[in-house]
């Protein structure tokens, strides 16, 4: 089967660190599609970038489709665009947040949330409640290490993760720790092993979750809001977007 | 006070009615700048239509931000773009989906929405639970008038959108309407009469909640999500937008 | 249009200070009338105030409707007697404490309220709670200053004020704070520029939400429990409130 | 021990329906001090009437404390003023429609309340979100039999409340009926055998229950918002309620 | 009346305790059955334990509604078996913590809960939400008192539990404590005395509140979840359980 | 990696269409062991069934995690006994009823449950609300078709759940169903196909996610209630069970 990974973000290296994570734990018979914005932010952090990420997103989403795959990851914590990609994919979708929150769920009684920048944590809190599972998240931290600080994995950006995290399991009574960033990928085991408790990695949990899905035969409903786009016209710059 | 109303489609009669309601209900000292996006969908139906209208959108409010406004009205019923609008505004910003959830509770117990598709259904659900309004909410109904339809106020669509009121009174136990389009905005005066009750237009509750927050000298925080955008590159189409 | 402000406690500086302020902020158009309580506590701190404090209030609310007022607030941050007095107005009526819960949460993602003594914590969060707006709102905080206290601006008071509000930006995250006592009125503005984040006092809000209510041409639903009180007697000392 | 049960209208058929009520269910050694309001309207429908029948309830209140009850009933299903009753009693205060609920919550994975007006729904759906029991509750169904009406015990009165059982049964689920009104106290049997589920009187659970509170030697907490009054001036026709 | 109090593990000397503490407060009429589940675990702690308490639990309500008893009072806070014993149940049945929470909200705002191990908080959590009284709970605090340990009352195990009260009444804001254990059943009145504040014990309030359902007449609603287990076959050891 | 499937009733034939199902979806690396109760109901319909096939279920997971599986599957649509398998297991466990809400609300914004008879639905209904997903389910149906019937596949059997399916998607506006029995492994790619919705059967989903989860090397995590059980003793029939 062939899975689609989207970077909404345009940072060659942070969509090869997304690709290794990736790599390193599909199923043999998988083909991983690892594709990159062609337009937009070089990190996303906070709402305003978050808009300008979806456009490029979605036309990888498309492309994708065209390519028969099987299913689509959407490699920002944030799950940028995702109920715009789910429109317009017949395969299922899942964003590397949903994914960290269902995975966590499944082994745990209460998660929290380590991510980025705390300018992100509304976001995240607004999609626990979408998706329903806010009553599992114990609190959404803020590390305060940029996105692209994570690329170089200093060892400051790493003690402020390890340190919110053992804030995590002592204040809020975390009993897994769900990585907030899809640059954390790499961090997941480490702090296992440090903190001694289950951490979860949205981007390897997204892509054993899409293959389990497509391996279910299962796609994207299109009776409620994730019904296809109308034909209509776009105008200026997106006239090409138009469904 | 100068309040910036934008429209998100590009749809010129559906900008102008939507001046033309302003206009209505506006403060005498109020200058209106009512814009329109300068590029993607015609009409806003679900959520690939949205992530497309919001960049035009955010360009809108950016400028009329150096236009020193006191506020900004997004006249789309989901209420498209309104947290990344007010990550980049001073002003207050308010979308007319949530001026109208906000008025009918200051006036009723309980309302039901009356929309356009029910494809837009679970976008307007999600902003109500957003907002902490959905326990307000008795049900979100769809009239199955598509957007630009409403440009001609055929027989055949009032007669739709009405039929929905009269279920929300009767099924819901609805005590007030909110009418779910900018291009309802028109409908609000005959439906309250015909079905005597409340029945809230959002582009007119929008413009008159949007002065009350100006007069106040109230701004949008910049504490939480909402805080400006971080510098950064953006690439491709957007290189021109980055914060 | 005529608005009405009832002070539903019966201290003359209390309901003076009330005037004042929303006179700085009323509409040119507006005429106020304000009103006070003829009967009932000095100051309302807790359910057994609040009890006597509501037919005094409704009293006023039922004179000002037959002078055809367009809309009535309630100058008590419990939002006394609210339902009561909306089942006897056509006109739209909102309390101070609502009115700026409303503003706070069109500008700011959590807010936490800053009242004064801890015995009015429950009927505030009972309020927050009907209203729908508990999830916006990050903590109701006391500052442990008696309502009467707040008459002469002692710098005591002020510094247990502003002491709160620090705490609920730096523990509660809050992104704006709801002063919870009408007789904070004239602390807004200073708190504000203290603090660096929005400070909302509920009856300048109140008189600009309900204007815009009132212009919007809406009216209190009929429908539900607002509806009319039924004809019946009523014995002793009330006999003369009968519906 | 004994046990002060107010009725807060001013109705004297009322009064002894209640007492016949509470006097068939009471412990041998239970002493019922069935008191009314001195004042205030005939019958409680809607947030108007409960307004005016507080004052009287809780001069009843404060004088049966006076008299060292063990507890008090507030025998409105309202549950009218039990806040502040609260915060003047030392002896737990329970309301019959708190009572119900409670009860109903133990035999029932959920119940339906059927009551009076539909005026009435909205306060009775407050009460059960406030005491946190709304999740029980499969929905307030009103019988549109007025208060009085239920005195003379017409056949009429019966079949609309008896058909909104059976209705309450099919439609909602409801596996138990809590009766929404004092004056039906004598039709839970009848109803219980008609329909073959259980029907809830709240008067005579409201009995057993405070007895049983009284029998554990539980009291009111006054550490939050039911602490006693601060002393202060009352005006006008109240001036004598001062605490 | 007779009723009917089941210890769910084997320790002698804990259903001594609750015998103890049952018949100190029951009513004078009221013959109590004291059993204790004849296999299973000495002391329950945790989901492991909880499990194979419940077969033995179910055997003692079977052979006690064959003596017609009025009510069960299933004597462990977890409520264990609650749901299976009301399915074999005609007489109501309540859990002791179930009862100590509706007891917590009818003199109380807010309570808090002080159990034994951390690891039974999350069943104690899950047992608030589904009965719908968790917006009533402050918080549940763990002591680290091992069940068993409550049987020397030794001082450390008391300080352990009373700072744990101290805690929840200044960090939580509890008006009133539940005590999470039966082992605890001897510790509410001091520890009311020492903290000034209504200390509830389950096993007190569950007599009382099932004499009060009892004198009711209510029974266990056979409509929803609690019908009568369908007749099949059981096989091994529990083929004598079968419905 | 070898994948336990425990069916914990005691009936063959279900076992081996568990069996059956699981096959046809699993990886080729996997190698299931797929097991049985060895005492308890033969078929599992409500809450008295639940606690006698937890025992049983409880020693095949015991049994299963000594010969070093990467993942249990509880194969009974009410997740029985999760919580306490969890206990006793390092590996993941999930049921099938929680991975059939997981998978439909990555494709579906709500889903309705088609399960057999009515007295299951308060215990699925609780299993959402702790899992966090009811806000995801419209409604949880029922069939009507007992348990042992859908061995048969009669066509009447078949008829009925069609039928709900049919309901769930007219009335409930269901955009995805999850098949609420083991026992219909069979029938949902022919109910998907009829009523042209994504419909999930929970063993098959609930065979993926496990391996997802094993993929990723999640274990349970162990610092809440999880947590292994202490050593105790137990008596009687159960004392081979002690931890």
């Amino acid at each position: 089967m062939r899975i689609h990974i989207v970077n909404p973000n345009t940072t060659r290296a942070f969509t090869e660190k997304i690709a290794r994570a990736a790599a390193a734990v599909k199923l043999a018979e998988t083909e991983l599609l690892v594709t990159q914005s062609a337009m937009g932010p070089v990190s996303i952090e906070g709402y305003y970038d978050e808009a300008f990420s979806v456009p490029g997103l979605l036309q990888q989403v498309r492309e994708a489709e065209a390519k028969s795959v099987s299913g689509h990851v959407i490699a920002c914590f944030d799950d940028t665009g995702l109920d715009a990609a789910r429109s317009i994919a017949n395969a299922p979708v899942i964003g590397i947040g949903e994914a960290g929150y269902h995975a966590a769920s499944m082994i745990a009684g209460k998660f929290s949330v380590v991510t980025t920048l705390s300018r992100s944590i509304p976001a995240i809190e607004h999609n626990l409640v979408r998706y329903g599972l806010m009553s599992r998240c114990a609190r959404v931290r803020a590390s305060e290490v940029p996105v692209l600080d994570l690329e170089d994995a200093k060892p400051d950006a790493l003690a402020m993760i390890s340190n919110e995290i053992a804030r995590a399991k002592e204040e809020d009574g975390a009993e897994a720790i769900v990585l907030g960033c899809a640059g954390m990928a790499d961090l997941a085991a480490s702090m296992a092993k440090t903190h001694g408790l289950p951490v979860i990695d949205g981007v390897t949990a997204a892509v054993t979750l899409i293959e389990a899905l497509a391996r279910l035969g299962l796609k994207t409903s299109k009776l409620g809001g994730y019904a296809a786009p109308r034909h209509k016209s776009y105008t200026g710059m997106f006239s090409s977007f138009a469904p």
